[in-house]
């Protein structure tokens, strides 16, 4: 699996969530070929991809893809000022996401 | 402030995320102005915009905002294939997010 | 139990909550007692506490949390303006976290 | 902008979560002006703002947020009584919102 | 592929999650293999997968799934017992976490 | 109570979680108590509920309390295999409850 992630990467070694995921190799084979799969270019950009897993992993809090994907989005061409509009987009969708919540809006009927 | 939020998206009537926000001028105002600053055209599409708006939406489990952003997204240009992929990358960031804090994956240096 | 919760709340009926607990005797006590611990008078007034329940609430996106205890906020004296000025450092909190996670913010010195 | 940062809290240097936001100057400015208004006092003490503020940065598990909102809420005046009633009625607000969703509780008559 | 379901599952007609899914069917594709994949009888019995699956269903509030996988736990052996104690683990697990975030605990050496 | 936790644990000294606890001993208390009589033996295994313990802390983040049950689950006999699927079935859940609410998919009347 190791030489697939690096012949596909053309890295000369692999990141550190693969080496964790090494001794639980149904796992690691799921995950690996469904992320090559969803991440492939298709009717989204490859950036706009990298910057929805960011997006979601800043939501969640995981330090460690916050991290990879952020430098993989860049890889992929976000530049600052994308990042700068990238946090203030999640930023402003939390605070509206709150504020619906909390004032327990009812959906609008042109939206169903 | 409906007057201006009518006008601004040249529709006859507000949703009612504004109407519940009615009694509530200052949050109301600031939301307002900081939604239309944040989404407002730069260095990412407002296709893209919406796509993370809704993305986090998704992860907030936000209802209302799901259901408005989605027809927002597809105002600016979501398309159904769209709509599939952006759905693919929540799901394969939300498992990776979880494999990695799972495992407590250390940050590789690279990635600092 | 049922009894105990009408004569403590002095009220004719207990709310679905309790009723949905009634044939989980063990988690409906446990609940019961550490709730009426937990949200009596103390250090923090009962209506802040009832700020804080409803903020996790919120945070949590359940729906019939934020209704009951929306409802139980304004007992304890909960007026509008606190209400109002509730959602917005919820959405500031929100927004200032995803911030600082996003941009791996690490901790000052002088705050541990 | 730091020397805006540094008058308004009279210190002699800013944190971390503003240097690191120092070339984002839209993202910046935003964030700065709306936690200074939402923060200011109002029909909320500042401690109050402090505690909710607080409590949703231990939710969403932002360690940067709890550092310094932990230091600011002892500096609006939060004992350690007063924190240890905020971990307990976070505490219990969490597990009533799991038990709620997890049964699926309608919302009562009276709560709508 | 709905056929495929209702022959794996042997029911008449599939379940409201599947039919939404009939357009997008590169993601029903892989989140229908990957789900008998994972949740098959292996090292856990399948209505211990079940709990583990109710318990994140829960935790994130997603009212579809933890309708459907109440459900399907039940049929896979789930009793009232054990959906109690569920309930009082999930509970018990959000009020530790909350708490060991809020005091910022270090991870004790033995546990790395 | 740290007496009281080493004697019941059998172990010479207390973790961190506890000492963190030491000067907000009503809050220590409630925890200690509830988190003995939830975890205890019952109509669930000792194991899944260390499972289910763990699949709520990865859930929420809590680096703390994935290190510390990540050792509990493995002495209340959690295998290599069966922290593999755990992991399996906390992403494959992830990914159902945001496909399941990005898409609004309403409940099925057979599950309510």
């Amino acid at each position: 699996m190791f030489d697939e992630i690096k012949a596909t990467r053309n890295v000369p070694d692999v990141n550190n969530v693969w080496k964790y995921l090494a001794n639980r190799p149904k796992l690691l084979r799921r995950f690996w070929n469904e992320l090559n799969e969803v991440m492939a270019p298709g009717a989204l950009d490859p950036v706009v991809k990298e910057l929805i897993y960011l997006a979601v992993s800043i939501n969640n809090g995981c330090d460690y893809c916050i991290a990879s994907h952020s430098v993989s989005a860049r890889r992929a061409g976000m530049t600052d000022a994308m990042h700068e509009e990238l946090l203030g987009v999640i930023a402003i969708a939390n605070e509206g996401n709150r504020i619906a919540m909390g004032l327990a809006v009812p959906v609008d009927p042109q939206f169903r």
